[in-house]
């Protein structure tokens, strides 16, 4: 059965890890957050005033069951040893050589990991230092929000909500295609977000026909519209099957192309 | 000057009204979650502490700007009454006739109604009760969080900042296409999201193509074909310089010059 299709409770996803937090009620909102967007596994690197913490529970609202699965490591190391794909959330730019990436496109990297068997886990830094440098080289990608660049004031609850939101936004419109997709095509096939070489194979499919179409017609400006067309295809975030069908598209017009003036070679 | 190439301090943004909040520390956190996402009008409707309320500075974080600013009224048909567009955030399904959309449908949609010179506003209940039902139906459309159905609780401050992120990623994403565009073109088109009526003269151009091509082969399944190729276009969300390429790219794979609008009903 595809990830993508399971159910919500036995759904693979993201570990939240929380380095040096310091205040109980924070953890509470923290696992709050989490469980409004479906994540459950929650690590505590070297909590502050120790665990478990009676002031986390008034504040997480119910989310008790996070709390009380939340396991605890002396250092960030430890946490994240066990992991194949690590973020790190930072709020400023650092001189790292890592990639930097949003929530909403780092959504789909942690699916595709988790699809691949990976264990995948995001690294949130204390209340008011964040992470450190050794922590942050922990990670394979930076996370950064893409907010008001005259006030970026998150609280640790909030980064958390909207890295779990995207995450839960993406994985649920994957589920919603693949839904839509199984139910029409009972084919086993077609219900999984596309892979770069799925897309890579669509451009270069749709990039020689217009070639041969004589669409790209200002040799300078060829660079530019490519790139704005796969842009709107990377947007609309399809699945294998819609790649699939798109290359049909395309075929099925150049065809109509070719009757008419056959390619002359 | 579009709407969307407008600087951060002069872009108009939708209005944030709180419905009777209650405490000030609340009203505070609101005001940050707000100007994270760069929305800066606040309206208050009866707050029970009064207004101003000390306590709601603190929790601000420096949104010191938005509180100083807020207004207040005395019910929420007051709070309205200037606004064209009012949306409605509420966590349960109601049994009332309204357009019900997620935040980051709605978002589109705030966009194009504040282009059109329309005030756009977004009612939030009280911290327990929510709205009552003569507010939610000052609303023209209903906003719901599509997260965890086993575990919804959003507090104030995040329900607002989920609302004003999708927001904030929508009309940065609408205002970063503009600008390539814009400096690509030069022209002073293409820099507004495609309209409906682009988008289904697109449509009706690939259709009538693919159907000269042969493409739905069998006619039972023609209905669901294009549907999912609408959908994969939808979620790109293309301005309509895009809808003009694309037109373009179907015209020159197929070789079939095609009428510019659909036929009118």
């Amino acid at each position: 059965m595809s990830t993508l299709v399971q159910s919500e409770s036995t759904r693979i996803t993201p570990v939240i890890i929380l380095v040096r937090p310091q205040m109980g009620e924070n953890i509470g909102t923290a696992a709050r957050a989490m469980l409004n967007c479906g994540l459950t596994e929650m690590r505590l690197v070297a909590p502050r005033d120790g665990w478990p913490n009676e002031r986390a529970f008034p504040t997480a609202s119910g989310a008790d069951c996070v709390l009380e699965r939340a396991s605890v490591f002396e250092n960030a190391t430890d946490a994240v040893s066990d992991l194949h794909r690590v973020f790190a959330t930072t709020a400023r730019t650092r001189d790292i050589a890592k990639p930097v990436l949003t929530p909403r496109d780092a959504a789909p990297q942690m699916m595709n990991a988790i699809g691949d068997g990976q264990k995948v886990g995001i690294l949130f830094g204390a209340e008011r230092s964040g992470l450190d440098n050794d922590e942050v080289a922990l990670a394979d990608t930076i996370l950064t929000f893409p907010l008001n660049p005259d006030f970026m004031s998150l609280n640790l609850a909030q980064a958390i909500l909207l890295v779990a939101y995207e995450w839960r936004m993406f994985t649920e419109e994957a589920a919603e295609i693949a839904a839509a997709n199984s139910a029409a095509m009972r084919s086993g096939r077609g219900q999984e977000l596309a892979t770069k070489e799925d897309l890579e194979g669509l451009f270069i499919h749709l990039e020689e026909d217009l070639e041969e179409a004589g669409f790209f017609v200002v040799e300078e400006k060829r660079g530019r519209m490519v790139r704005n067309i796969r842009a709107a295809f990377q947007r609309a975030r399809m699945t294998d099957q819609e790649v699939r069908t798109w290359r049909g598209i395309i075929k099925a017009l150049s065809g109509i192309r070719r009757r008419k003036n056959p390619p002359q070679l």
